[in-house]
């Protein structure tokens, strides 16, 4: 039973520490987060300890593993902290906003031997993990184009983007960790063109884009698109389409109910998307838990690791990189 | 090249005209309708002869075949005139609204080795043959169930409900073939009920049903259910499934485009249906016509026999009967 | 917090037993089952006592509540037990296989005031309540007809079907409530077929059928047509259609993931069905408890009912009757 | 009434007579085409003249009209010769695979006050039209992304690649050209990468890649992706989306019939793709044709120009340039 302590008490530590609570394999002892209202509210519904102070909670005896849920700019601290101390870590994208930071951890991690998974929720979306088992099975032959689609339901407020690293970094990085897992090659150039169609004012004022697509190509000339924009009426759209030589799988979105209404004026009609991630990826986030648990328990390779983040960071300053000067960016 | 007179120039009579004017294996020679601007407007378009009388367009020595698009009451005389002068025959259905008269007509027809087949057009829809091809591929083994859905945008006239003969041998008659067609055996036992909920006054003055369903068995005990209304807001409802011990084949309905909408509110939504048969059947009109026009070159037998009509209208005075009594009734 | 002993620790004891140790609203004190190491078994998963007599487990002062997941002819006496003691029960489907004993039941629990919910999980699927919402919000106008789909994925073993009432009152008797309850009015004629097209021998043997066609009418003249089978090579099928003056509801199945495969011989094609009722229905299940809990904390009304049960009950015995004798019979 | 000459008798040619001589607006006159055993065959089947110079059949008096679908090299002259002799012209696209003689011939085309249509058909689908009417209308409100998807279900013959122009001025100038028309706007930037994953070798020895992605971008910051490949197995790939301000809406692919079957392995499956552009689009070149007579007749201004088919080929260009000098290019 592994021993659980999360790290931050706000949106996405709620779910974690829910997970851990939840899992047959994991018993979570403590939720740590400065904020002291949040954990003692978060730890009182889940029955466990609150605390103040992470680095505390990553130091106690009675915790093996430690969820950090914290803000960016502390994950390279958190991480390595619980690294040092032998306690493995499952930690929230991105490592950090900075390359050369994400760099120095990965490697101060690996002399570690610290046992560390990135939090790429979607990897273990219970849709994608299917795609990638029929690509494996090689249902669909070589890979040749995937196409990628993400859009959120509305933008996230000012101070959240002036703190986000912008579009790349923040949003489009889970799409670039999907490109990599469902091409299975790595993009060597990226092509990225950004637009500001949503409010113009506020990404002007905070230096950003609203709206972008970027493309991609491997080695071997696999191609990958994604489109992603902040706003989205009909909900959080979340679709995924990997073309090879032998066939084509498609990912939909999900909805509560699968009921359909047939009208006057429209047939077929369907309800709108699960409006957030939250919703969206519940199943994902929980299964996500259990497979870091599964790894930490068995001492079996991470599913997702420090590396993989550090390239989906890479790739988004690529993106950056092409969307403000026009050219091809080689990674 | 099949030398063809059209008789009636009304709604059915100008799509059969169409057809035969358009088929490489055909060519329109006549018009007959006793609305002599009916037959005119038509046979200008097309390019053809217009004539009054039906019986005498039958006797022209350059009309191979005749189309028969009349009222149901002159279909018997005018099928019986022309398979008597050796003519072919494409009748529209119901040979007629009385069993006994339709079993003599079946009967004379038979005496006279005339070359009759019946204009169930449903049976030429590309969907539905495809159905078919399915089945016989024995795609889903042996036949269970069968269930079909046949909804009219919206009621005819009063003047003709009061000469439809009813919705079982008006509008169902269509479906009682197209069961008998699908389950692949004859129904042996026939149980239906009849409501008035589209307009009660109207349906209780022409003493007829506008909401119905119906369930049949054949002697293996292959099971059918029919439900048949007279209006749907969302468009003319054709849709057919067909369950075996291996699968299941549905067919759904078509719609003008193929684009769908996705809003606040709703996603995913698809355009109302066709609007009624003449646009969805439209395809199976020309088809029926080939077919027709095929088998009489051919020599081949009729596709679609006036038995196959006959056996249509018996299973609709069974459903009505049943209907009124309140017993399942054997066919 | 509602205080929870389930009796019955077999296949669908486990079920309600894992949702009262999940729920917020509850905790599970108590499983009890004859099979001592079936209780045992859930009871040591679970974190409550095990316990062998489903009626020692009623009576301790520390239950409030007990779910009844026995076998069928223990139902009655433990509903009443259960209520006669004042605990809250939700009891599994059929009251009971016979109707007499059905409807003194019934009076015993009203003259002892017993808070009883019947356990017809269906009606707490999300769908299912997103349709009922959309009729009652007035989106179809009148309802006008009801189609029911039903199909198991393979037959019970022979030994349940000996003592399981026969399909209609195993089976479709879940139908029967779903129809009363989309239907919104009682249905006061009955119809019904029956074969064996799935394995004669056995249902010969059983004295049953394994393919059922039922149509219903209400005293307005709504309609509701339901089929079943006890075999269906592609999964659980359960789909539901409310046909009414403005508009159609269509309630379609749950496959495991959302993906479609495109292949050179099809296109758009979609996962298997979630196999059987179990993982179809589990988030009706665990609905279904937080609904009985919620109902019995606020003292609300249940929200389904033992007259519920009892109504199914009676139309799955006319159905039986209609089937054999070939008559409609009046409820 | 339009009195039509077909200039060349291939597969295009035979398209664009049978819609000329089936038209109520037209008629065909006179198929030219210097393999005389195709303008006879053609000629024969549709009831019009044959002839070896398609000059000779622009220049006949009772010549209104002329379709080129002859050799791309000859479109110009042709377009010119018919242009400069008061002929109206509906002309297959592209104008020339080089940009230079394209502008001269626009420029040329205006001098003489030339009537021409180009040819991109799939403007004229009902779907495409009905997207259109949709935006028009506001239904989507303002545009943000398009997402073309374009995939031929196998490659040309090496000797049709060889004189091709290459995949985007070949295969992705209709894409273009629906970008063009979809955006509403005039793309500013374009970015495009290139791969040979279908046929490594015979892509390499023509020069040409099998495999692209497009993205563009207008001065507004609407953004639009393209992607493109020689082959699939499941059919021809034509999907468009619109992503906009207050909706989206998707345009889907055509099968022969509308029939979905369920199996143990799959469910839903629907039939592959139509194989090919002939009969995907043959609505849309019926249509086409209609709306070119229709112009025609009515001196109304050309529904596509001539600078349509400039703009397109020189987005080709551009995507060539980026393709191979991994740059942005401005357009």
């Amino acid at each position: 039973m592994l021993r659980v302590a999360v790290l931050g008490a706000g949106r996405i530590g709620k779910i974690h520490a829910a997970n851990a609570a939840a899992s047959p394999r994991a018993r979570l002892v403590a939720v740590a987060d400065p904020f002291g209202s949040a954990a003692a509210d978060l730890a009182g519904r889940l029955g466990c300890e609150a605390m103040l102070d992470p680095v505390a909670a990553i130091g106690r005896d009675d915790v093996d593993a430690v969820v950090i849920g914290t803000p960016t700019d502390t994950h390279v601290p958190l991480m390595l902290e619980a690294a040092g101390r032998g306690k493995a870590v499952l930690c929230e994208k991105p490592i950090d906003l900075d390359i050369a930071r994400a760099d120095a951890a990965v490697a101060e991690v690996e002399r570690l031997k610290g046992r560390v998974m990135l939090a790429f929720n979607r990897r273990f979306d219970p849709s994608t993990r299917a795609m990638r088992r029929a690509i494996d099975a090689g249902e669909i032959g070589e890979i040749r184009q995937v196409v990628i689609t993400s859009r959120d339901p509305g933008p996230p407020p000012r101070g959240y983007l002036e703190h986000s690293g912008g579009i790349f970094r923040d949003m489009t990085i889970h799409d670039f960790d999907m490109a990599r897992w469902l091409l299975g090659e790595e993009p060597v150039e990226v092509m990225a063109t950004g637009s500001r169609l949503v409010d113009e004012p506020l990404m002007r004022a905070v230096d950003d884009f609203d709206t972008v697509m970027v493309q991609m190509r491997t080695a071997s000339g696999r191609q990958c698109h994604i489109n992603c924009c902040r706003a989205a009426v009909y909900g959080y759209d979340q679709r995924f389409e990997v073309f090879g030589s032998a066939g084509m799988l498609l990912n939909d979105n999900l909805r509560p109910t699968t009921i359909r209404r047939w009208r006057q004026d429209a047939t077929d009609m369907r309800e709108p998307l699960l409006d957030f991630f939250l919703e969206r990826y519940a199943e994902a986030y929980r299964d996500e838990f259990e497979a870091f648990a599964e790894a930490v328990e068995a001492g079996a390779p991470m599913p997702v690791t420090p590396q993989d983040g550090r390239q989906a960071l890479r790739l988004a300053d690529c993106a950056l990189d092409s969307a403000l000067t026009g050219r091809a960016v080689a990674v």
